[in-house]
């Protein structure tokens, strides 16, 4: 249940510190410093006093905020014993589900990092899809501490405002979501499919490809609802697969068999987790395209 | 190496006889009628006057013709017993590299055809993918004895013209061959996509995709030879996939990681072993499409 | 300025007619009988009820209900002694610009239907292009009476639902308006194409196309309003005319001399005044394509 | 009635400067020299051979060979005082059939020329639409006498190698033709679109468009012979205007009236006179494309 930003403005400090003090994980006093500057007329500047107060510590204290962070798959996630925010989190990019070689895998990775650069690895692990998630831990054993520092916290600021945009209601909210969305079009009758069974899959090299999503196109040949909407779109390939040689199956037009087109895969690759990737279906019975629409 | 139709023309009635005797299957009685009716303008003619020469026996002697042959997958073929080019065509169908598995479903299905018909189940294997083949093969088994009469005998036939086409050269082959062939347009330049890889996969349910073919594309966009060719489409499910992110990497476009097209899959079925698919990839980095050209 | 629904179900029956008497031409009386069955939930029970009224009343008046429209572009509406919403309707459709000789077209095409139907020829002008038009009426002049006396009432409700979808708000609204859209996508750079000048012309045959819209795509390569929109879209051929090439050369791309794709046309043909066309252009400086999207 | 190679090769030299003597404008010593370094290998070493006679000259001797050039569309050629070939290459450019408005805007620009230059205006007219020579000779009269002498020299060899393309048969003709093609397929039914009427316009501003070529398409969708080829592409903006809906309505589909599509004009620009301009059109009764293929 979101709060919203007038409330918050109007809040006891404690009060306000109980809302947000998840915000930055294990480190309440960003609320409690961002709470003495209020108001706040629109999220963003709430999230912009946020930041100015992890920015006007003493380096020490942005370092333990970085330390404070739990590792990805990590002992402390197995145990439990981790922020609720970040359990939800890492259970969201399927990181409690790891098979024990995996575990082992970032175990390694994890022990590297925190090697070479004396800190837990954070990552926006809701930005990423499991193979962009590993490709970002490899890459990033490879920079500099200086990098790696401004990486890391750029990385707590974004973990931040995705809690914070769940968390607060209100004028001005963060750009933290994305979205993937299709569009059927049969031109052979000029119209909306509609009806037609579709899927999403992330495509994961050296696995099953996953089901993200699965819907019937409507009367405007839409989907109810995006496929993934509402928070940040993995980053990683994907594949949706329509139905459409049911459909002009159930048109009733005489098809061979098999059909030309039957089950259709349309591959691609998402970069922008707040982008829009809208990917329609344009076909006949023997032909089809797709590209990056809007 | 082919004959010609013309030296078949001239040639001793044995001579003759030994060209063409495997023709159809352990019934050499097919090519001495044939020779009888010589000189042949075109190889149509030939393969016409063989058929006719089947047509004009004793009902018992075609249903010999149809008992002579040997089973798919079955006993006389995996120990070799069975004429080189039905071992030749069974091998194409990948039916020498069964699992104990997949023979055993062929030794049920043999024996429930034999035992309803009375008769080995024939079938141009040369025509169909693994999937439409145990397709044929169960809707086959529900056929009526005189419907499957019929259709074994044209399966006969089928196979002879290929055979026959594959021995004699001359004016008026049969028309045995199919075509996968594809093209790659680069529209964002407006001309042909030289040096993209692409692969051909078979898809069989339930099994991993078999590669075909692989190519790379020439300075035209197209590839030196069909992918395949110059032998009936084996019915069934097919894949190409194209490099197209590595194509616009090597031109230096700056693309996103990873980009919104990688490897492009398209995927159609064929239903005409004779025919021509030529299913042209036209591309830019953002959209892709289509379709059954000529 | 319409008049809600609720004031209309409230008002007097004098205030009612005087707001709705014009619906029906020269026959407030309609207005008076749906008065009696007040009160209306929605604007289209209040279309049923004048409907239904017409449909009430012995055959000599509904005959004169028909005749007292004026005859399209004739003697009547030149001399302003028509209705105003008919003049206004006919105005829409260029009826108040022919030239002589086109006047003269309609004369004896009026003359020829008033001999044959002893009837004015009432067509709901709204809906049509001027080729459309003249296409109606003489394909009508070759009706029988009982066709033509049905087709006219049909005409003089289809205009009567306009003209009172003008004067009233509220629930239930009457479906007379189709809509002209479109969408320019880039689909080498993966986005909409912005800025984009585009022209929306109705094609006459024998005549120079006429103007109807002019516009600039927006960010999201869609013009503010539709290009046709609020109205019914004149059955008739159009084309839209893009600047294309002035977008690729503003984006500084290299293009030749001239380029292969300038000011790219779409030409379609609208039979459904009340739907809805979304006419997209998907391209790149070397391709282009448009379908009946939604 | 080309003379292949091999009989110039062998000709005495007075019967090589006969055919060969008209390459270059009133300038049969070009042949002459070029005979004295026989034997050519292919038609490109002739060529080269012509063109290193040229420029072995003294400088007033190039200087006399431009001058012996024709006016485009100058008194000369309207009193049939030039060159045969000559003649037929501006009448090709439709130079014979201007009207008194245009042979005045010509003179007026041959004058000036003449005078800024003290040389005619030469141009490669085959090269050339109308709209793009008289934009050439435009931009022209803006260079500099040194400039403007390097483009008239290139010209005269463009004009030179089209000749002797048509006069001399042998290995490595020059490249001096191109083409536009085009190919029509009906990807609701999935093969090519037989039967269908189109016509390619040129399109010069502010004159109506010009007919180049008629054509029906045959069995594969494709046009007997190119719509132009053998010759080069005149620079300048040409439509393929394609008999859509007639196509769709002899196939029986049930289309609204007016179609969606009926005509379908697809525009394109033509920049570089030896390139092929393949321009298919993909279309459904509801949909169609078209990009520059190969």
């Amino acid at each position: 249940m979101p709060i919203s930003l007038a409330e918050l403005n109007d809040a006891a400090p404690a009060a306000f510190v109980a809302a947000l003090g998840g915000v930055f994980e294990h480190a309440p006093w960003v609320a409690e410093a961002a709470a003495r500057t209020r108001p706040f007329a629109t999220v963003q500047a709430l999230e912009a006093a946020m930041r100015a107060a992890v920015e006007a510590v003493p380096d020490a204290q942005r370092l333990a905020l970085l330390a404070g962070h739990p590792e990805l798959a990590g002992r402390a996630a197995r145990a439990g014993a981790i922020a609720p925010d970040s359990i939800a989190e890492q259970a969201a990019a399927g990181l409690d589900r790891l098979s024990e070689a995996e575990y082992a895998r970032f175990a390694a990775l994890n022990a590297a990092y925190r090697e070479k650069f004396g800190l837990p690895f954070i990552l926006c692990v809701k930005r990423h899809g499991r193979a962009s998630l590993l490709k970002q831990f490899e890459a990033r054993l490879g920079s500099t501490p200086e990098q790696e520092r401004r990486t890391a916290e750029a990385e707590v600021f974004r973990i931040a405002a995705i809690r914070l945009n769940a968390l607060v209601e209100g004028e001005g909210p963060l750009k933290t979501t994305g979205r993937i969305s299709t569009h059927v079009l049969d031109t052979c009758r000029g119209r909306p499919a509609e009806g037609v069974a579709l899927e999403l899959y992330e495509i994961v090299p050296g696995a099953e490809p996953a089901l993200v999503a699965r819907a019937l196109t409507n009367a405007d040949g839409r989907t109810d609802a995006p496929l993934i909407g509402g928070r940040p779109v993995p980053i990683g390939t994907y594949e949706l697969r329509f139905a459409l040689g049911d459909h002009y199956r159930r048109l009733g037009l005489d098809l061979p068999d098999p059909p030309f087109l039957d089950v259709v895969p349309l591959r691609f690759g998402v970069a922008e987790p707040e982008g829009h990737y809208h990917v329609p279906l344009v076909a006949t019975p023997w032909s089809f395209q797709t590209y990056r629409g809007s």
